[in-house]
């Protein structure tokens, strides 16, 4: 093991790896029993916002799963919040924006907000983890993308298919792309300023990219997400994650993102067709997976390398980490990785 | 107009038709006033359970928004019903199995029944409908794949991702598979009580198939959706509706299924080029922009057309038609299907 590992930062540029790293999206939390305990003590925005306390679940997944990588704890809704809404994350029941965006009129009480003012929570979170990991993985920072925002920012709640925020870009497209541009420039402004902090690389999460049709999520996801990859990538590194938008995988290989998240709804092999060979591919193990036996966990993540083959890729799972899945399932699923040079000698080596 | 309109029969079997046919998934409910005046009256299940009211619901949108088929009025959950789980259908908020599938022993409170006994109401209102139409469309019986039922049985309740069920097949996969088969069993002798009462074409819906990985999709749906299209097929016409399962077309292709059913997350193009031309793709309009201006909805309906093309298309919604969708919106989606072979032509003709 390296004492300063860079194994991310290496297969997001594209150079040899011994083996691919790896980490867990929402891999801070949940299922972490230290995590649940101050859970029990502190709020949702009392955690994001106290940098020692996010500092401290940003880095128990270090220690305790042994992650090639940190993900600064925070969520995506801290954006829309410091534009001006009122964001309520209730524990267990998922986030509540009690006076959602309606109409045009209602973008007046929206500001595109000096990130350093209303978000320098989240920076202060980041150079106090960065101090603390001293180098030992590189520190992710992360923002949802604008399109993803303006489903939560539009239906005030979660959905399984935000409805009505779909018909709030067909019905008022005008209002949509306004609105998309203020959470597009806040976000630039709000991941530069991570990156000053000392974020390495930085995703953003397009968690409802794959709601739209291909034709819609060009017009209200990707031209968006597009300018934040081409503000942020000759400043760190990039991963852009578009939840079941497999379908755009050929446009977003072509954003300049130095990395592409997968679902685990798509083939490694067909991902990596559409996406080509210049990009790193990142995923996408079943999250529901982990509840499973170990040797079972065990088997499909050397099945998921290789497939995915270990150049230009990031194992990872195909989205957040469940709250249920038992500790050592997690550590079972990052230590099969890591011992898969080892594994696939064994696997070649004819009995 | 035909008096005997057999346009969707034609289309799903390939032939000649001087232009797509037309329904919308859930066109029997939610969103046409004189359904929503029943449902003040009665309840869920006896909507389903009484031949009069399950037959005037199911005629509705053929006399007032002018479908060129009826779906009858039923919910894909009558059948764990008839296999002895209880089912409540709570208005507004989906369906609650308080007693849900744990383990394998649970599968002992389960039967494999004789449809005539338990589910010979829908055979009723199939009847009742049948006669009642008099030819003027045809009638389209349906079920839920045995994934789908899975996930509602496992899970005991509507769910964003069905984790709970995806982790039941990985933990437990010997009791999942004995219980897909019994569901499967269930459905196909469901389905030909279905065709016996009267259904000229079946529809299998696999709403959650989009839930799992293509590998997991193979081994946990499309083997049973696969025999239930293969008991079926030199019976009625079949269609098969697998929302999200795009990875699958070209297998689902190869069911035998006379139809493919699209959600609105693949464009015509691709989803032709993955399924081939043997079989015909209905589809796969966005509900969300049922909700927009008519104008909008005619050009994007014609734009829908023009890409599927005419031949081997039948013309519906990506998923069911939302509950708030104005009826003239609605009688706008089907006006334009009706008038395209004429839009076309003005198009093509240069000014």
């Amino acid at each position: 093991m390296n004492e300063k590992n860079d194994l991310l930062l290496r297969a997001l540029r594209g150079e040899y790896t011994e083996r691919p790293p790896v980490w867990m999206m929402r891999q801070a939390g949940r299922y972490l029993p230290d995590y649940i305990k101050l859970r029990e003590k502190y709020s949702f925005f009392e955690r994001c916002s106290t940098p020692e306390l996010a500092a401290e679940i940003t880095i128990q997944p270090v220690e305790q799963v042994g992650v090639d990588a940190a993900i600064i704890f925070s969520d995506i809704l801290v954006v829309p919040k410091a534009m001006g809404m009122e964001v309520q994350i209730l524990e267990g029941k998922g986030p509540l924006l009690p006076e959602p965006i309606k109409q045009y009129t209602d973008l007046d009480k929206l500001r595109i907000p000096d990130p350093d003012q209303s978000l320098g929570y989240v920076f202060d979170a980041l150079r106090l983890t960065k101090s603390r990991l001293n180098g030992r993985v590189p520190l992710i920072g992360f923002a949802g993308a604008p399109w993803t925002l303006l489903c939560y920012m539009v239906q005030g709640k979660g959905s399984k298919t935000f409805d009505e925020a779909r018909a709030f870009c067909f019905t008022q497209p005008e209002t949509a792309h306004r609105l998309l541009q203020m959470i597009t420039d806040t976000t630039i402004a709000y991941l530069k300023g991570q990156v000053a902090a000392g974020a390495d690389v930085v995703q953003v999460f397009d968690s409802w990219g794959g709601l739209l049709s291909p034709d819609d999520f060009e017009t209200f996801s990707l031209q968006y997400s597009r300018q934040i990859v081409a503000a942020l990538k000759d400043e760190c590194l990039t991963i852009l994650f578009a939840k079941g938008a497999w379908f755009a995988l050929e446009s977003m290989s072509q954003t300049g993102a130095h990395g592409l998240g997968l679902d685990w709804c798509i083939s490694p092999q067909l991902a990596r067709k559409l996406a080509g060979d210049q990009v790193t591919l990142q995923g996408n193990f079943d999250p529901a997976r982990l509840l499973g036996p170990i040797p079972s966990i065990q088997k499909e993540v050397r099945k998921m390398i290789r497939s995915f083959g270990s150049h230009r890729y990031i194992a990872n799972l195909g989205h957040g980490i469940l709250p249920n899945v038992p500790v050592d399932h997690a550590r079972a699923f990052v230590d099969t990785v890591k011992e898969w040079a080892l594994a696939e000698k064994e696997h070649n080596t004819p009995a």
